[in-house]
């Protein structure tokens, strides 16, 4: 997003607090006049204040990534770090008469759902305390937005994948990538296997956004961002034995429906909205998995961060 | 609710910090042996901790209650007194596995609507911060309820009047009988005057709920909780000024569509699901507005709060 923004000559200020972003993906642009970072935190607001000096509009990207609960776990974390957060930004905005906001809602505001694919006028249901602030920070956002006379994007991402997402014990292929890394010959996979999500590459999820928030303006534009199909949990598993030209591996399953607590085992966007403002993925969830291995492969990279243990269910 | 509960043989606590109900209403439980009164604040991790010992079932119906947002109004204090409130109750229950959660959420989750009547289904777009808190406990309890095995009714209250509501300057009903006493030759009513919702008497409510909860139990049981019509701000205007016998009156509007920012001008809510379970409005919108105007009429009952200005809009 920052490197698409600066291409189209506009002036950008990151705040990130590094607590799941990585810095080094910033480095590209630290030598330009137009790019500003202030490392710093949304539960400070002088760090908020400190980012929106001159900003016309903000693209907010920042929570607490991680969807799953784990027995043990704080249950305020996405309380504090989505919904506070989200309302120090806002409220900033608000007393410095900043009017635009994208905001990068999930799928996993919808939960558990008969309807699939699910459009956005249907009422979300989340089953985990992610989806629930997400949802909470998308109501927030509206009534900012009625009672503020804000412009709001919010955009419903699918899976969002490729080389620069998080790693190692957070995200499906990176999980399977280190596991059979590790060994070659068998993968545990949370779940039943069936799991069946839609995946969008990162790169084009940025141009999506940058699609929408140029071609609609109104108070608050909801819009599912993803593509219209999806693939398993399973078949991933094939695609990166298949990518790490592995031969057949022994599956086991921990055999619940879910991945773990909180996870919608199955969901699919409605994404004819979107497609009605004029953009489409140009690959499909398949596709999209498959160059994200392959990227994760390529780039070797190593995670910065401890290895995670996924909850067992 | 505390009489209907103590009929059935239920012991009741009552947590309660008096900031918008009044201690009076509760003098005639005060030497039941069943009833216990706690002083004190959801905001207090203690306070809760005190009144949830020994309970079994919550019936959560504390909140900031007041819909409007005035300019200069802390932005804040919707997202502190219902999101954080109830996120502090449920983080209570939770460790002490209290099960069962009855929630007053209301028809301002669904903000500005093209479907009226609007069913339950549909997406929620609040317009206030008010509208949106509720949204959020929705979405937190419907999370909690998900991953720790919690059964929960929320019901999203029409608007709810009676004897014993909110007074002077806070509620329609209220506001025109002391702005008639005060001067019974002119009247100015907030926005057009054909704003038109739908009204349900206290009492009405408290059965809903309780018929509500004794015949389904699932997770998370989202309900409609009003009748099925509705009449216009105008319309009360005339109901009050028959029932204070008054010669006709002059009305002047502030000409808005909505009274006050983020009022919704028009609500119905779509009874069915209600309706499918068995429990219907004894009343119509204009009955009930009617039996509570002749109750404050008649209780000639005096706020013991300092008349609120409404802001202009």
């Amino acid at each position: 997003l920052v490197g698409a923004l600066l291409a189209r000559g506009c002036p950008v200020t990151v705040l990130d607090n590094f607590s799941s972003g990585r810095e080094e993906h910033l480095t590209p642009y630290r030598d330009n006049a137009s790019f500003r970072l202030v490392r710093g935190d949304l539960l400070s607001v002088d760090d908020i204040a400190t980012a929106l000096d001159g900003v016309e509009m903000v693209y907010h990207l920042a929570a607490n990534p991680d969807v799953k609960y784990c027995p043990g776990d704080a249950t305020d974390k996405d309380l504090e770090q989505n919904v506070i957060a989200t309302y120090n930004l806002l409220e900033c905005m608000r007393r410095r008469e900043i009017k635009k906001l994208a905001f990068s809602s999930t799928s996993a505001v919808y939960g558990i759902s008969d309807r699939l694919p699910i459009p956005e006028v249907y009422a979300g249901r989340p089953v985990s305390l992610y989806g629930a602030s997400k949802l909470s920070c998308e109501a927030l956002i509206g009534a900012f937005a009625h009672l503020f006379g804000m412009t709001c994007w919010i955009f419903r991402f699918a899976n969002i994948v490729g080389p620069r997402v998080r790693k190692r014990g957070r995200t499906v292929i990176s999980d399977f990538v280190e596991a059979l890394k590790r060994d070659p010959r068998s993968l545990r996979i949370l779940g039943n296997g069936r799991q069946a999500k839609s995946y969008l590459l990162d790169r084009e999820c940025v141009k999506a956004m940058l699609h929408v928030t140029s071609v609609v303006e109104r108070p608050v534009e909801i819009v599912n961002l993803g593509c219209s199909d999806w693939i398993t949990v399973d078949e991933i598993a094939t695609i990166v034995g298949e990518e790490m030209q592995l031969d057949a591996f022994e599956r086991t399953y921990t055999g619940t429906e879910g991945g773990w607590p909180g996870d919608v085992p199955r969901f699919r966007l409605d994404v004819s909205k979107l497609e009605g403002l004029g953009w489409r993925a140009a690959y499909t969830s398949e596709q999209a998995v498959r160059m994200s291995v392959r990227a994760v492969l390529q780039s070797g990279e190593q995670s910065h961060a401890p290895l995670e243990a996924p909850c067992s269910v």
